[in-house]
C-alpha cells in the first residue's frame, strides 16, 4: 500500500511544529508507519538552498528569487526523501509545503497565487498532498507568542512587519477556498492540549478514510 | 534613450566568450556605453545560487531542482544588475541567458521547452532580450576543444556525455525555430578572427537598426 502525503500549515508561532511532533509519537506507539519532515529535511542540497533563502544579510533579495528558491528546495526534498517515504508505505507529515509560497509569496509579497502556483507545479509535479491541517490564528497572537520564545531564532522572515502576517492569513484563507476539500482547519488559539486533541481526531479521521478507501 | 539587452549563446568551446570580449573592447574604444556580463555576474545571491548548481559533488541533484536554480539566478542578477544598467542606456551584453535553459534543460536533459520556459516567464517577467547571436558548432568540435584547454575549470555539466551536447545542438535549433527573428547565426567553425569579424557585423548591424528605430 502508499502512504500518506500530510501537510501542515500555517503562520510562524501557531505551535504546528510542537503539535505534529506530539501527533507523530502517538501514530509511533501506535505501530503506524509516520514520519515527520520540513523543507529542507537534512536534504544537502535543498539545505544549501535554504541557508541562501534565510541569510539574514540578503535584504537585497527579490521576491521572485525567492519563490525560485523555495521551489527549487521544494523539488529536492521531494524527491529525496517525500516520495520514497510515500511509496514504503509511511504517513509522511511534512511542517510547510506548497501553500506556504502561495501564502507568503503570491499573496502576502504581492507576486500572484497562480503565477506562484505555476512555478510550484513545475517543482511538484502532480504530487499534491493527500490532505492539509491549516492551523488558523491571529496574527497578533501568533507573533507575541514568537517574540517571547527566546529559545527560537530569529530569522529574516520574522522580522517583516505584522501587517505582513495578516496578509498572510487572508493568502491562507484564498488558496483554502481555492480547494477546500482538501483542508481541515484547526483552531490555534486554544491550549495545546486542545489544539492536539482537535488535531488527532482530524489526523485519525484523515487515516481511516484512506484505509478504508484503499481497500474497497 | 534606453539601452540593448543581446544575449549570447551556444555550446561550451563555440568561443563565445572570448568574442564577446573582443566585441566588448571594440565597442569601448568607440565611446559606446557597453558592459559584458553573464550570470551570476558577481551578483551576491546569484554566486552563491551558481555554487549550489555547479558543485560536482552534487550528483543526486534532480534536473527540475537544477532549472529551478538557474531561474532564480537570473532572475538576481536581471534585476541588481541588468536592468539597471538598460535603464542608464547601456549595451548588455550577456553571455548565456534564457535560451540556455531551454536547450540544456528543456530539451537535452528532457523536461521539456514550454515547461521550462513557463518558470523562466516567472523569473523574466517580460524582459526578453532585443537579440540573441548564437554560436553554432558540431558537439565534436567544441568538446575536443574544451578538453585541450587545460586552463579552463572542468565543471559537472561538462562531464556529461557528447551525446548530452548534440542534444542541446537540436535544442537550440527548435528555440530558434519557435523565435527565428530574435536569433542572429554564427558559425563558430572558424578562425577565432572570421568569428569575431562576423558577429562584429551582426553586432554592429542590430546597434544601428536600433538606433534608427528608436530616432524615428
Amino acid at each position: 500500500m502508499k502512504g500518506l502525503f500530510i501537510t501542515a500549515e500555517g503562520p510562524e508561532g501557531a505551535g504546528k511544529t510542537t503539535i505534529i511532533h506530539m501527533l507523530v509519537k502517538h501514530l509511533e506507539k501506535e505501530g503506524q508507519k509516520v514520519i515527520y519532515t520540513r523543507e529542507p529535511g537534512g536534504i544537502k542540497i535543498a539545505e544549501q538552498i535554504r541557508s541562501v533563502i534565510l541569510n539574514p544579510d540578503h535584504t537585497e533579495m527579490d521576491g521572485r528569487t525567492e519563490a525560485l528558491l523555495y521551489a527549487a528546495a521544494r523539488r529536492q526534498h521531494l524527491v529525496e526523501k517525500v516520495l520514497p517515504a510515500i511509496n514504503e508505505g509511511y504517513i509522511v507529515l511534512c511542517d510547510r509545503f506548497l501553500d506556504s509560497s502561495l501564502a507568503y509569496q503570491g499573496y502576502a509579497r504581492g507576486l500572484g497565487i497562480e503565477e506562484v502556483l505555476s512555478v510550484n507545479q513545475f517543482a511538484i509535479e502532480n504530487l499534491m498532498p493527500t490532505k492539509t491541517i491549516y492551523f488558523d490564528l491571529e496574527p497578533e497572537i501568533g507573533f507575541n507568542r514568537i517574540k517571547k520564545n527566546l529559545d527560537r531564532e530569529i530569522n529574516r522572515l520574522d522580522l517583516e512587519e505584522l501587517d505582513f502576517h495578516h496578509k498572510v492569513r487572508e493568502g491562507y484563507q484564498l488558496v483554502i477556498d481555492r480547494e477546500p476539500e482538501r483542508f481541515v482547519t484547526i483552531n490555534a488559539d486554544q491550549t495545546i492540549e486542545q489544539v492536539y486533541s482537535e488535531t488527532l481526531h482530524a489526523l485519525e479521521s484523515i487515516i481511516s478514510t484512506h484505509v478504508t478507501s484503499t481497500s474497497l
